[in-house]
């Protein structure tokens, strides 16, 4: 990469260059300003959330709970406006390149870490926060080490290298790490056999292991993990009564402390498994991730009513699935039956998988589904359930869904009945990430009048920076560039299992 | 319905009383203000249009074809928002509920058109435009009679009376009518045998068949009706050579025209067949729609430009499908694969099964698929296609895909490789209408500052009504006076092909 001279007219240039193809003709950027600064910066992600997730959410809330979910409010009466996602080289962004256009405000190659396809290293903007005094947390229902957390303090060319990443937080020394990946921080799973958690403890941290250790602890600097991955989707946590934190109550234990240093914080929230929920096409855990992001949220805005200094952004990274509700019955008259449907279910395939093992009997599946989705499955949809789980035999257009045997658990309990759904009429489109603009949010004082429309996911850095009065440019690389390098990666065909991005 | 003692409390309360169960307790309402009237109003509906097919029409728009849509040069500097789109009793709505919640303000049941699920008739706004004197037109690639436009004009309680709505439409005598239909205007195909374009031409209006006696035509006003049902896709009007005027060359005749009348004019342009493209699953057929509307858009803005007492509303009434351009390869690398490879398509499914007949030969199939979606068939999804042609044999979970056989010929080229795509790789969560909220866009003079939100579909009633200084309100109904109006209705089982709202 050419960075003296990408850097010289970088902050006009800069953003153009690294758009695809086409769109340096006339290419539009409405560039919203704040107009003014705040101590503290609160970035609540909603990982691989879409407008449809976002439909059923409010739908059921309404319908089910008697309740306006809090992001509808929000949506009405402050700023908001939308995202377009690509990275450099790709229309359909993974989480990491999504990531690094937020904090670094560059577009990259996807799959690694504020870093670009040839190595060169971005600094991102929590990174540029611990500079000027502020403090850091993470708080997550992935591992605390996956690519939307991890894309706001760490370089890395390889998000997957979450062992190597647990000890970059180490270094990095933020104030608050809360999430699951427990084997990424153990000795015993770790590759170089190292015991993370006591060089945390060493370096001051409190150390916690439980909802209870969380609440517990009097420690200012902390790290709480969890889960041995990533926490428990909130349908199980909820429902099956899987005994880790909400998002809420990391979130609660996180705001406290961070609130208690001088120069201020910057704080990232993510409720990362919608996104998983949606690559699994399971509705209803999709729809109790969403609700406990919006009870986290409800807490954000009270925590920033009481402290004024503070702006909150809300932001989705980029839609996967999506799942959607569609029509149902003469003139879709039926339709919103699928809502109802979803009140009985108790956990996700996940789970569901779990109980049933990889050898189980057709009264287990027609037990599990019944007790768990709320649905009565026909002969043949167990058999296809059983030929998913003993013998890998997939939905014929697998390549689409990926994430296997969970989508085919799913697809074995869709909508048959034309005229009246005795199933969730919610279908997806994939079980991959796609290239819908997606959700921008401001919540603070002083946004009046502010609009928003559709802007470039880099731009959330320039917001982002101008509330915090950081102003800096990291480099940036062409489309052509990222091309050439990219030919020299190794190609290789994935198994749809593998692919989760 | 007790109208006397809605109307008392109208306008605070109507608008809540018919929102969904649960919305009442602190369902969040931001009022934009224009703050300012226009003479003239041009509402421009994409049907069926979602931000996943914005987003494959904006990357494709760059990547192919080295421009910038021209609406995403709106949404970055135009006030834009959302809508909700959710009927009086389902959260899934069809066309004319949505218009209803466009042209009259207040929410109905699925299916009727400027009415109530008990007959009471609604004023729709071009009705109300046409008493204070405007010139009215309505522009569509659907049949001139389909619920989108019938709904901003006429009340009928259903939609699908096309034949009665073509009389009602000589009644009502707007200024331009242009689109297809027809079998519901000659005397031929009409249940009761009426020349329809003879009471059109005795009313003094000029009557055009084709694009040509379009451009030849003098009238100032005028009915072009340009094929028996709807107009064809833009696909098949472009590659296929099918004499019609574009959308565009539609509105081209119909702005001067309305433009010549004094008191000014109020006109809906329909980008109709998006959503029908949706329906069938033809990302092909539903791109160059929304390229055709783009084109059309520029023209509309270029008006607004030049008679700068106008307001243009671009909005969609509902989601339909969506097709989603997925993540493909390696960390998504290959993704944007999927819109390369829409360049080979070259007509629509409907184009094919046309030319394919009832009783098609493997290698005419093989070759339809080659030279028309630029797709290699295997042997097995040849017969797939066959049989759903020949036999009905459709797709396993047909239900959720509705109309057929179309959706089965795309399922039959869906992508099979899972590390660099052969056919597009975008995927239909249904064949139906979802639940997304979706675009609604101003363009105009004295904007600035506006900010839209998310709003619900019955406030641009509001809007246009500011617009125009028209201010009235509708009777509205309450969910639960509907759902029992709805019981005494007959249900019947659908079969997957009749389904297409």
């Amino acid at each position: 990469m050419r960075r003296r001279e990408l850097l010289k007219g970088a902050v006009l240039a800069g953003a153009l260059a690294a758009l695809p193809r086409g769109v340096t003709q006339g290419a539009p950027q409405n560039r919203p300003v704040l107009g003014r600064r705040y101590r503290n910066l609160i970035v609540f992600v909603y990982d691989g959330f879409s407008w449809e997730d976002y439909a059923i959410a409010q739908a059921y809330s309404r319908r089910r709970l008697g309740r306006t979910l809090h992001l509808e409010k929000l949506l009405a009466r402050y700023p908001n406006g939308q995202i377009n996602t690509h990275s450099l080289t790709s229309y359909v962004t993974e989480s990491s390149a999504a990531g690094n256009a937020f904090s670094c405000g560059v577009k990259t190659v996807n799959g690694g870490l504020a870093i670009h396809a040839d190595g060169t290293p971005l600094k991102p903007i929590f990174a540029a926060a611990k500079e000027v005094g502020k403090a850091v947390g993470l708080v997550t229902t992935t591992t605390v080490t996956h690519a939307t957390p991890a894309s706001f303090v760490v370089s890395n060319p390889d998000r997957n290298a979450e062992a190597r990443i647990a000890e970059q937080y180490l270094e990095f020394g933020a104030e608050v790490y809360l999430g699951g990946g427990n084997r990424f921080f153990q000795a015993r799973s770790r590759p170089d056999g190292k015991d993370l958690y006591e060089a945390f403890s060493q370096k001051g941290y409190g150390v916690v292991r439980s909802a209870e250790e969380l609440a517990r602890s009097n420690a200012s600097r902390i790290i709480g993990i969890f889960s041995e991955s990533h926490l428990p989707y909130e349908i199980d946590r909820r429902f099956q009564g899987v005994g880790v934190p909400s998002l809420k109550e990391m979130v609660q234990a996180a705001l406290p402390r961070l609130a208690a240093y001088r120069q201020g914080f910057v704080l990232q929230v993510e409720a990362g498994r919608i996104d998983h929920a949606n690559h699994i096409n399971d509705p209803g855990a999709t729809l109790w991730d969403v609700l406990a992001a919006d009870e986290t949220l409800e807490l954000l805005t009270t925590f920033v009513d009481q402290h004024p200094d503070t702006l909150l952004l809300v932001v989705s990274d980029h839609a996967t699935g999506p799942g959607v509700l569609y029509g149902a019955g003469r003139s879709y008259l039926e339709s919103s039956i699928g809502l109802d449907l979803l009140a009985a279910q108790r956990a996700s395939l996940e789970w569901m998988r779990r109980v049933l093992g990889e050898r189980p009997e057709a009264d287990q599946v027609r037990e599990a589904y019944r007790a768990l989705k709320g649905v009565a499955l026909e002969e043949a949809e167990v058999q296809m359930v059983i030929e998913a789980l003993t013998r890998k035999v997939y939905r014929p257009d697998a390549v689409r869904y990926g994430i296997q045997p969970d989508n085919t658990l799913s697809w074995a309990m869709v909508q048959r009945n034309p005229s009246r759904p005795d199933r969730p009429n919610i279908g997806f489109g994939s079980g991959q990430h796609t290239a819908s603009p997606v959700m921008l949010l401001l919540y603070g004082q002083g946004l009046r009048g502010l609009s928003l429309g559709l802007l470039d996911n880099t731009q959330v850095f320039g917001l982002m920076g101008e509330a915090l009065g950081l102003r800096y440019q990291n480099p940036t690389m062409s489309e052509e560039e990222a091309l050439e390098l990219l030919k020299a990666r190794p190609q290789g065909v994935l198994h749809p299992s593998e692919v989760w991005a």
